[in-house]
């Protein structure tokens, strides 16, 4: 056991959380045994319509009573232009033949109104299902629905990549941040300021977000075993968010090729992207990432470059062929291993308490 | 005390190394307090000439009794075209103007024969002064003056910013590999692979690399506290390399404008940047850096761009112009102090024996 106020405030014995993946890694099965083995399940919600939310919350509480949490995506104003989509999707062609699939031309593009209210709906049923623990990305929340969510005593995370950004969210009234490190797979969280100034390795990041928070901080970012467990409680996190090392477990959702290729990749072919969503995330450098390469500047922003190349990803991963989907990994592949869910815990929480010994041999007077 | 491996080597009481910042900041009696604190005191001598190594060599020899190292540059063949120099020239001239100085019309850029030499000449000194410590940056040396520095009982390390990097310096023989992550200040350094892999955080960096090599591991990037050191111990290494935090000590020879804009600054300001020397390097943003930045993948490689620069930034200091100086800093400006050499050596200690007791107290069966 791994005690601190963070665990007591989520009533989890280690703290361990396992990161929000969007896009079918989160099945509920996955979600219950991340809770059923001491850290906390998190269903990644970005993507669903809220009828999926609630049916897969009652899933999960059919499954396990231990807490578990959701992560939701904080929309954003976008515009776009039909020229800037025209020329996104003639970049795709080759990519399309290469798959042989059509351009999709019944395109829906989310407008920012139905995003908000997919939001709103989604704050609705986690209210009416009482979770635990509701965190965000890609922005905060309006202090309209912080309060509510607060006055149903929800504990709130928001996702920081600055200092700044860890700031406001304390400033709003949320309970914990999680920092999430340069090191981290999938979509970048930051909200204000610079893309350039928002990738801090958290070697650097969490002590001074540390310094100027009072909320518990939780590490994410290439953390995947006790070494880097204790490591972000030495640089004063109360606990860490891991994505890459749950993603690759044998119950996660994630598709087996996209396991494969992390189970198989080295450090330096994490590379970050904007090809797939337009926005930025790291993922494993593929012929999708480096064709598109010279042009990400100019795709349209998130989620409209998304939508673009949604049917695309879709092909891919039916066809099972990597070049073509979004192989988010963070920056330590090499620690990846595909065990179940309790075994990773395990080894974490007795590899924590090895380096406690060591630490302690090696200080002295 | 800190005791391991890797200080039983050194000969030194903790485990942490001064990064070997070239172009005047390692001043004589900043390595000696450095070395007399318990650490190990280091010389960045890559822009000096072999009589300035042998002359500083000699002088730190009446200060201490303590070891203390040296760092080479690797010399790397290069090539330029008049038009590269043409152009860039062009693009420095407003800057020029700025600082109401002309053009440097007699530059002097070296040849690559003339860098070897020096090169040559460097490590002769280093062997006829019979330096405990020798480590190097910009690549590894041939294995033939590898072998004559190890004759000499040399202990050797290398900089290294990927796995692959690492294993290298271990199967070449050096005896220690120093990891740079993501976070830190000044030159990348890379030598094998692309620049955008070798951008790999420490929290992912030192556990992959740990797990690759047997040699002793050193961490380096962002590290400026004893949180920082324990961190890097958790992941595996035996100690840590800080540059920044040594740089702002009131014995370091860093100019005093360089020392005030890194205590006033935050973690998101330090970006990446070849504009000041053709090399990949980490600094606070300033409007050299800014004006420069559509341009610089086109700048001329190492050590030219650096030779072009060169007048604006010795007149941006003697003129106190931030605006126009090389900024050297990793990502962690915001844990910068203004105290003695010694008060931070004591310092760290002191956190890291404090960090150990919380770590004990925090785990428990």
């Amino acid at each position: 056991m791994i005690k601190n106020i963070m665990t007591e405030l989520l009533k989890i014995e280690f703290p361990i959380i396992q990161a929000p993946m969007a896009g079918g890694v989160t099945t509920s099965k996955f979600v219950t045994e991340v809770s059923n083995s001491g850290g906390l399940g998190m269903i990644g919600a970005g993507y669903m319509s809220p009828n999926q939310v609630s049916e897969q919350i009652k899933e999960i509480k059919q499954l396990t009573t231990n807490p578990f949490g959701i992560n939701l995506f904080v929309p954003n104003e976008f515009t776009y232009t039909e020229n800037e989509i025209k020329s996104a999707s003639q970049l795709l062609q080759p990519i399309c033949e290469q798959l042989h699939i059509n351009q999709n031309d019944r395109l829906e593009i989310p407008t920012s109104n139905h995003l908000f209210e997919t939001f709103n709906d989604q704050i609705k049923i986690v209210i009416e299902e009482n979770l635990p623990v509701c965190s965000f990305t890609f922005g905060v929340p309006s202090i309209e629905i912080i309060a509510k969510l607060k006055h149903h005593n929800i504990i709130l995370m928001g996702t920081a990549t600055t200092v700044e950004e860890a700031v406001e969210i304390e400033r709003l009234g949320m309970d914990i941040v999680c920092v999430q490190g340069s090191e981290a797979g999938g979509h970048r969280g930051n909200f204000m300021g610079e893309d350039e100034g928002s990738l801090v390795g958290l070697m650097s990041l969490i002590p001074q977000v540390v310094d100027h928070v009072s909320i518990p901080v939780i590490a994410a970012g290439g953390i995947m075993d006790g070494r880097g467990l204790m490591a972000a409680i030495c640089l004063g996190a109360m606990g860490v968010q891991m994505g890459t090392a749950f993603l690759t477990c044998k119950e996660s959702g994630a598709h087996q090729v996209h396991k494969e290729a992390i189970l198989h990749a080295k450090e330096d072919q994490m590379v970050l992207t904007r090809a797939f969503s337009g926005k930025w995330a790291r993922g494993m450098n593929n012929p999708f990432i480096s064709e598109l390469k010279n042009h990400e500047e100019s795709l349209p922003d998130f989620p409209v470059q998304n939508t673009l190349t949604q049917h695309i990803r879709k092909a891919a991963s039916s066809q099972n062929n990597p070049d073509y989907m979004s192989l988010w990994s963070g920056q330590s592949p090499r620690l990846a291993k595909n065990h179940t869910v309790e075994a990773l815990m395990k080894e974490i929480v007795s590899e924590a308490k090895k380096i406690n010994q060591h630490l302690t041999d090696s200080i002295r007077e």
